[in-house]
């Protein structure tokens, strides 16, 4: 079955009725399940995280931004997060036999809906943008050009959005995209040395040499008496876990130091789990759909 | 979500619609999913797999007999395959969130339905087993010892039934029981020498040294000029995929020959898969629930 995953972000977190509310919206749309919904109320600021099957996404995210920009008046709404609109930032990410190429689809299409239908103006972002300023969510807003900022600038220079009016309701903008799944994944190691730990870090980095889609620092765990290799990894098909650690294991052996144990911090696709196991024991013809559950579940 | 597998064999596998029957009368129970349904002419008999929350398997199994033993004549049956009754063998297999030992109380269970409503003698096997000669289904019936043969020796020395009448109806006798999930793999060898493979596959082997739950025998590959050590692994929990792997890699190094790939045929539960990862990544914290899919699946 095709999942993606949708994570929209609402600019309101202390009133718990008016979140449930836009919540409600998103699930009353086709086969979609809510996985999560956290409020937070020095941000002043919700997440909410919902999967489905791809052709009821844009339905239901469109139904939370609408609910949304209906209940948060953005000239009130004050918070120590920076934000652009009521439904201020909205992801899909694909999770199951969907492409990145189908989540951009998802994100153009909502993306238009929202601004000829809400007349809400709409800066597409991450592997959506259509502009290289825009891949980055911290170029478009950050602490110091938020929804104030905007209001003046909106159809201006860098501010021009990719749909909508160009001007701005009580809404906000949204910024909307799509993005891979992200794998939080560490390595503990067998060494208190930080400034090795520090070292195999910089090993493993994209931007320092190490491995394409892989961000990593190191830390010293106060608990566990040992250094940890945090990573993110942000493209896990292309950069698979298996190599990061690997990566790890080797970069560690020039020190005579040996891993402890790795942890995937959350979720991870079932996906990633299997490709260990096709490199590990070769099995290279291996096929998910082979998994019992996978075929009870679906 | 607690998933019970059950794949019972009925002494039907000519005429469709009688089989369908039976299947209808299973995924009439509950939240059963028919996974598969094979029907086999010459050995004149199907294979009917499902699954389901373990509260629904009793159930589901008994109407599945019941339609059985009243569409299918044992005095006018003939197929090659060894047989006792029209719902032949009936086992319970553990898959997810369930222990064998549950699955031996729905056979219990079962049996006693089967036995008091049914007026169908049931012989507890595998791991159900009460007495030891009858762990191996082979033991209780084979091509010398079949339905026509128990219509005499039912009631006698080793044919007393552990539930029904001491005597057989048309229906012939059931035989439940509950054993492990059984995971088929393969390992391919980068070698054409079939007196070493035979001896890899006796170096696996529980019966001469090997792994406790490890069937292994050596093939030749024509397809792939390559030799096969093809396993059974019967209890996947205690002797994991991994562990057979790397004993398979291990004594093909004493000849220098190198592992070409690793198959799994077939199914194989979640876990199976998930292991391989917490070993050969220490991942030794990691929990199923940590799978996106299984979230958004259950």
């Amino acid at each position: 079955m095709k999942i993606v995953e949708c994570v929209p972000n609402f600019s309101e977190g202390r009133d718990r009725e008016k979140v449930e509310a836009i919540t409600r919206e998103i699930a009353s749309v086709g086969n979609v399940k809510i996985l999560d919904m956290e409020m937070d109320a020095s941000h002043n600021r919700s997440v909410v995280t919902f999967t489905c099957e791809p052709q009821y996404a844009v339905e239901a995210a469109f139904r939370g931004i609408r609910k949304a920009s209906e209940l948060i008046d953005m000239d009130s709404h004050q918070g120590e997060h920076p934000r652009f609109g009521s439904a201020d930032v909205i992801p899909f990410i694909p999770v199951s036999e969907v492409s990145l190429k189908e989540c951009v689809d998802l994100a153009n299409q909502l993306g238009k809906r929202v601004g000829e239908e809400l007349k809400i103006p709409v800066f597409l972002y991450s592997d959506a943008a259509l502009a290289e300023n825009r891949k980055n969510l911290e170029n478009i807003r950050h602490k110091n050009f938020q929804y104030e900022q905007l209001k003046t600038e909106i159809g201006k220079g860098d501010y021009i959005p990719d749909f909508g009016p160009l001007e701005l309701s009580k809404a906000g903008a949204s910024i909307i995209g799509a993005r891979d799944f992200l794998v939080a994944y560490n390595v503990n190691l067998r060494s208190q040395d930080m400034e090795i730990g520090k070292k195999i870090a910089k090993a493993l980095r994209a931007k320092d040499g190490g491995l394409s889609f892989v961000k990593a620092l190191a830390f010293y765990l106060e608990d566990k008496k040992c250094v940890q290799i945090s990573m993110n990894l942000t493209n896990y098909k292309k950069t698979p876990v298996y190599r990061a650690y690997e990566m790890v294991r080797l970069e560690a052996s020039r020190y005579g130091i040996e891993i402890m144990e790795s942890e995937v911090i959350g979720l991870i696709p079932l996906d990633a789990i299997i490709e260990s196991s096709r490199f590990y024991m070769r099995m290279n013809s291996f096929k998910s759909n082979q998994i019992f559950e996978k075929k009870v579940w679906e």
